[in-house]
């Protein structure tokens, strides 16, 4: 477990009102924005498990307003001062935070409530299967056994 | 009530997966897409109504994926076809839909769920209150009665 250069963990406001809140997520002006080329939303279910996947351009801008995401990362750029490091963040809105990943890094995630646990994902490219990997969550490739 | 010229409503696809699903929400390549300004999120409890609001500048692009909210809108541009028209829009996952509404039009949603109520919008512009206007629930201006 460690920490993987230039993935990055910003806090974000969350702002209370009488009628409900506001929960910010990504402004243009700032400096983990790499340009929009798409919006989605994931969904996991509590316990299962989505990944792993390396992306070769995309870069993930990732926000959890509802429920609880664990997400495991594994840096695979054999150039980096943290190759082969594993690191963990769970996200939501106890631990509001907008989570930057750039290409090259594995990454799967967890749900952890019973609820619904849903991520944004803005990314700075639309989505095209053939930049990205995938691998199954148990593989020779990770070293990471915290999958249940 | 009616139907508003330029606001947009775009079916948008979920995708069902093993572990959870995949929810579009918008590309940049879709004619709806105005510019990046911004993404935030807005929660509202149940019975609850954030507005009257209205943009001069920003296009909002919103989608609910959670919960429930009733949008009303009310067209106060003297020079559109459908000037003063209201239209009443409700979207959650059962309708799941992108609403994009242009400059001049005055809204409020209200949370129609016991959980959370979450919208996503994908601003053409950042955060700026110079640009908005706001009026209470009840005024003189907006002849819509409907909030309870």
């Amino acid at each position: 477990m460690g920490t993987i250069k230039e993935v990055l963990l910003t806090p974000l406001r969350i702002i209370p009102g009488v009628s409900g809140e506001v929960l910010h997520a990504l402004k243009e002006d700032e400096s983990s924005f790499h340009g929009f080329g798409e919006a989605y939303f994931s969904t996991v279910q509590k316990d299962a498990v989505k990944g792993w996947k390396k992306h070769r351009e995309m870069i993930l801008n990732l926000v959890v307003p509802a429920g609880s995401i664990r997400f495991v990362l594994f840096d695979d750029r054999p150039d980096s001062k943290s190759f082969r490091t594993i690191q963990e963040v769970i996200l939501s809105r106890e631990n509001y935070q907008r989570l930057t990943v750039p290409p090259g890094i594995w990454m799967a995630f967890q749900g952890l409530e019973d609820g619904v646990n849903i991520l944004l994902n803005i990314a700075s490219i639309r989505h095209d299967p053939s930049e990205a990997e995938n691998l199954p969550v148990k593989n020779e490739l990770i070293p990471f056994q915290g999958f249940v």
